[in-house]
């Protein structure tokens, strides 16, 4: 795929300083790209890296328009990146149309253009909407929904009455719908709480490889629009994600817990059942949240408590053996003072 | 489905205050539920929201017998709720019998009425009992054994000769029988220890979706009768877990660990190897432990330590600054004090 | 299978006492090994176990040469099980030759004796190098490559123009080639960042099961030459792992942190990005690690800071409540007695 930097600077509406007739082939890091590659500054630090560059040409925000290189000028070179990027991106492969090597049930109802590859198990009365991809080794159980350009990579599995939105991405190895880990303790053991409900996932929502959502317990487990997640997330049974948060790789989320919108989970971090998540909040890598946050607040440790109070308890937690013996000698150094002033009356 | 009030209330043996005849249709959360619906209190601070509930009846405690709804009076309303649930669960769907779709191995043992779902793999001498359920996508290597009853969402891989017992559960993605992590460091690099052994899992246990539960270097993995395992749980070679213990999601279990009977391991927890973790012990989210645990005993941290100091030395956590602050007055000030009185004297 | 100690003794290379006509059926460990198995004592700390094993034989170490059974004597007994236990395992069961029940793209490139399952995907103008085995449920996008002699179990996902080398072993469920988690805030939502990169994994490398390994932004994700990766490991876009480092169960490692040779990362230890982690560090359990570390350093904690400093302060973190009432006290104490000194001037 070829571009004209006259094209890219249209299609990003930035200003062009350079040769628009110049021939672009990809998009390639600072220190990788060649003379057919465009390049990008998303932060002023790198710009001295732009002297030893071969790129082609920069992307670069407003403060480095005196740079003497090909250039389009954006406000925001990190997006023009990704949108550059899209442009070069290879398309989609998808198998042509439905294979008669797929396992269809009955009353599949198919929107236009779908595509079903080779080895796919489908259950009955699913519905596929238009322009939906499904990969080999993906699983769809019975009465699944699936909306409109949404593409399964090889060997999701989603399970029965479970629906997906549209434009949607689930990358390989996802489960959707497993039972929510209910049981009650008996002395005669765990008895099992049959978990009735679903998932609901709703339109733009991406979910990595290998995560586990399961579905309600009673009622559903819900996605909401735009939602991202990286791989091997956990959602447990009846959680609840607002619009266009994100959730990064090993977030584990436990029961009927309720996350707002634009909340970032950074990785590894663990919730605890029955929390709310005001919107806007932040949660630091591995910590463990145990009491619900309101929004706009940061937080981080397991348990976690104000990022900036966490900081300041982190800073000092090294010193804490040194601590420890300056209490000691303290204890000491007064013990002999007090013992002084009790004799020094007596002189 | 449906049920009569009086009907479940014979079901749960519990006290029936109300029609017998009253139709009811399903379960759902006291704030969801319609006229058609049961609902229960399983806690009295629930009972509040009874009156604006529009639920038909009500499960409860003797403690809210007065409840002027029309009631089913049970001990424990939780568990109620999980066996009316039951009744309302939609039948497993079955692939009915054995798909010519599916790849079977020779010698393959059958009991009676197991299902073999299309595009499922089972290697040579594959035992499966009566009622075995295996859904689409699943690998069975050679030698498996999977007893009556027992149920294999799709996907699930069974690596040769490990052995799954009866009523089981296994939810999809999970992989047994992997080779557990077993080098040698050598100069040369890191030499692999063949991984021989297998793994066991007893009757009654439920494993969550996309867990890993590696086979024994020599010996066996083993699970014990009525353990249940949330998702992304990782156990590694020869470990053993005690019957009806509870690992909940993304525990890792590290080579050789002994857990026992009825313990508790909440969420992202991991343990080191070669530890004992005796009968009902209970370790807090997130931790971490080192060393070995007595029966009874509760744990939180990482490194793990007794429940109540840990819950101690976390409230004093985010204190640290502060105390660091004071001991620099206290220090401060003692050095004034003595200065002061080493001054007296003299005067 | 069966060998004599005398075979067994030239294969290690060590010193034999005892019958070199012994026949040896196994190995197992110390307490479970009967008469026809040999056994090995890796650390003199078990020796005392030998009296009451069962073991027609011992592989032990020098200083036990003494003992008085048969033996071979050698200088690293661990790595000797290492070797005895790969001549007892069972060979691998490969499908023979190319199943007519895959599903193979055009332009596939074979080595010779490649073994392709039933029930596998493969795209077009995939290239699979002498003696490749691919398991049932396996997934090769277009363009693959894979080496000589690796392994992919079940249900592996490979997806498009990623790189396998050769005496890989992949387990089962490892989806390799996701796409990076890479999103562009902006107001109306999280724009995605087209992950234009490959995987590349060189020769001799492990991956355990359930891992995901995502491609590349722009450039690749590479793990270098006799890296072994346990089960659930996360590894982001762009990360580079040095030749022969080992990452335990359940790790995670942000986008282009690049891991030097013969690292070690210990369970569940959670890395951010763009970090460096130089030749030789290690990372205890569960850390968090936000900052670049030097060559051999080990560090612990999250965050992580040096290991023997972690060890000081997590010693004195139980104690914290303590030394907070050792403070209280100290204060009132130098409190009353400054009280006091102030008061006797005036006596």
């Amino acid at each position: 795929m070829k571009h004209t930097l006259g094209e890219l600077a249209a299609l990003l509406q930035g200003e062009l300083k350079g040769p628009p007739d110049l021939v672009i082939e990809g998009i390639a890091p600072i220190d990788q790209a060649t003379p057919r590659e465009i390049t990008f500054i998303a932060q002023k630090r790198y710009a001295r890296r732009a002297g030893a560059s071969l790129a082609g040409a920069f992307i670069v925000a407003p403060d480095l328009a005196d740079l003497d290189r090909p250039l389009i000028i954006v406000a925001h070179p990190y997006l023009a990146y990704a949108r550059v990027a899209a442009t070069f991106a290879p398309p989609l492969k998808r198998w042509p149309g439905i294979s008669n090597q797929a396992c269809l049930g009955r009353e599949l109802k198919l929107g236009r253009d779908v595509s079903i590859a080779p080895l796919v198990f489908i259950g009955e009365r699913v519905r596929l909407g238009d322009g939906v991809t499904i990969m080999p080794g993906c699983f769809l159980g019975d009465e699944v929904q699936v909306g409109a350009g949404t593409l399964l990579y090889p060997n999701v599995t989603v399970l029965e009455r479970c629906i997906v939105g549209e434009r949607c991405t689930i990358h390989s190895g996802t489960v959707i719908g497993a039972d929510g880990f209910g049981f009650v303790p008996t002395p005669a053991g765990n008895e099992k709480i049959p978990q009735l409900g679903t998932v609901v996932i709703a339109d733009e929502v991406e979910i990595g490889a290998n995560c586990t959502i399961d579905r309600g317990a009673l009622g559903e487990t819900h996605i909401g629009r735009g939602v991202k997640m990286d791989n091997l997330v956990h959602l447990a049974h009846n959680v609840t994600v607002g619009e266009h948060s994100m959730l990064v790789a090993q977030v584990g989320v436990s029961g009927s817990t309720k996350i707002g919108q634009r909340v970032i989970l950074a990785g590894q971090v663990g919730l605890t059942g029955h929390l709310e998540l005001g919107d806007g909040v932040q949660v630091g890598a591995q910590s463990g949240v145990t009491r619900s946050v309101p929004a706009g607040q940061d937080v981080s440790g397991s348990p976690a408590f104000p990022h900036k109070e966490w900081l300041r308890s982190m800073a000092t937690l090294p010193k804490l053996p040194e601590l420890h013996q300056r209490l000691k000698r303290l204890e000491k150094q007064l013990a002999e003072l007090a013992a002084k002033l009790d004799k020094e009356p007596e002189t």
